[in-house]
């Protein structure tokens, strides 16, 4: 099969693989109809990550059709069009039912697998995938694609960021996991949504998911305006999707003493002061998200159309240009890269 | 009147201070029935704190008789016994309304006035004060101390580790607020309490405050005995009540993934590593607690003799022995001192 792998930094390469085998009961093998680039994806592009082998299979997105089932796996068949998240997860244990299958007991990360490619297995297959209604028609592909971790994640940030009814909300970050945390937290009911963003395409499609404001500030002084733009308090919730230090205080900051910060961009060289954090007296909370927790209703909201999360998708590429799609979205010409198998 | 002054480390003195004057028409003036020594103060003392003045006031904890109320003064007469928090507050902002009213947008640190004397001045009256039913008996008097404080401040860490039935607590810290949280881990419900602790009082207190483990390992280690002893998960929920660096990631590394950190020692030199919080994947939330937000409850209960916090008192002295009480808290032969002007 045809499969994504990086060697080092900036190269990366469309080449041959070895076909995916059924290595556990509980597995299953997808054949992926698409998969995508993740902002998380840059870091080892960047140079800023090391690699986990070199090269390393790249990808841990996917939605696709069942092709293969382990002797246990029950809840899904062959045939079956399904989404996953980038955490596979039994779905039993005590962490997955309190809502946290990202740290599974269990847990497998897609990463360590990859996902760019025509064929994957899936760990712990029960409990990892979700099966859409039926087969689903072609524009729906990128939405559902998107519930497999940016949307999903976004998701998370507004929940954790406790976006409802009544509440100010920012976001720090307009990538697509900014701009997913936007949809999210205007379908939660959130009454204001602020969003940092320099970015005019991404100012446009933040206000389409429901931003009420856009600020092109940064930092602390980004964080200032949220303040006074919030009668001196500070916006009750604030999602984080970026992971920087800056960006990590620009969302304390911006939130109100009580107020909650969640957090989905992956931390590079943070590192929070103790004594700055207590006095912030907010609610942290965050990590990898466990987008298996919100995939049933991220999927029928798809479904039914009253979403359209896809729109973050604005290059799609056949696998094999998949080095095109990595420069892209590290020169910022596009937000989030498909590849088609 | 009578006052502790700290000059240095190591070096306190009860002394003669001007008496305290109404300053602004929402003043109150208390008479101080009773104050004591804080867990903090001990930092100052050893100096691991500069002082904000030389000679710097000392004291934050009161429980007293109103003296004398500014103009605008309404909740509160004189005559009345009242206790209030280390935070003054006008409880009236949009802050003080979410229950921070540590954090009120017109907040005054009890501690910049000096509470171990005889008399002090009590900013925003009443927001701040809270009248005991009636006048207590002798025997009440350090349980409602407490309430001012270390109760306040270990309950709210039992809050913010939404201690609850059914659920597993860990406590990080056997000084009086780690001990208050015990006691309200048992009152909030919580179905098994382990403490850390190698101090046999405190430990004797711990259980009869409700503990059900006592563990006398520390750090990773210490966190690694809870994990083992909640089947590989970790507690649903750990109050951090000492504030250094070990002692906050034993209290994250001691909760399982999506539980909830409710960290109340205020921190000294903590620094916490992005990537490590980001995939504990718990919920951290705390700093100055809003005391005032549970006063009401808390002296309703002490009232009513359903909980008794004021043992955490294990050494009375008066006023002008407040030297001896610092020494006595330093050197852990007490655990919390009363002071009586």
């Amino acid at each position: 099969m045809r499969g994504v792998m990086m060697y080092g930094p900036g190269d990366v390469r469309t080449e041959e693989r070895e076909d995916p085998k059924i290595l556990e009961p509980t597995d299953a093998i997808l054949r992926v109809t698409a998969t995508c680039v993740c902002g998380s994806d840059l870091w080892p592009y960047r140079g800023a990550e090391p690699l986990h082998a070199t090269p390393e299979a790249m990808g841990h997105e996917y939605v696709g059709v069942v092709d293969e089932i382990g002797a246990e796996v029950g809840n899904v068949s062959v045939g079956d069009f399904v989404v996953g998240s980038f955490v596979a997860s039994d779905n039993t244990c005590e962490i997955c039912q309190a809502g946290y299958q990202s740290r599974c007991i269990h847990q497998v990360m897609m990463g360590t697998i990859g996902t760019q490619a025509e064929l994957a297995r899936i760990p712990l297959a029960d409990g990892t995938l979700v099966k859409t209604p039926g087969e689903p028609s072609a524009d729906l592909i990128p939405s559902l694609l998107a519930a497999s971790d940016v949307l999903g994640t976004g998701w998370y940030g507004a929940v954790a960021a406790e976006a409802g009814p009544g509440r100010t909300i920012a976001v720090v970050g307009d990538g697509a996991v900014g701009l997913s945390a936007v949809l999210a937290a205007n379908r939660l009911g959130a009454e204001r949504i602020i969003v940092f963003s320099r970015h005019p395409a991404r100012q446009a499609l933040a206000r389409e998911f429901g931003a009420t404001d856009i600020l092109e500030e940064r930092g602390e002084e980004g964080a200032a305006r949220v303040v006074e733009l919030t009668g001196g308090y500070g916006a009750h919730g604030v999602v984080e999707a970026v992971g920087t230090q800056e960006s990590m205080w620009q969302a304390i900051r911006a939130t109100r003493p009580g107020g909650f910060v969640g957090y989905v961009g992956v931390s590079h060289g943070v590192e929070l002061e103790g004594l700055d954090l207590f006095f912030a007296s907010v609610h942290l909370h965050g990590g990898p998200a466990p987008v298996r927790r919100f995939l049933p209703e991220l999927v029928q909201l798809i479904w039914d159309r009253t979403i359209d999360p896809g729109k973050v998708f604005d290059l799609t590429l056949p696998l094999d240009e998949a080095a095109e799609g990595y420069r892209a979205m590290d020169e910022r010409r596009a937000t989030k890269v498909l590849l088609t198998p």
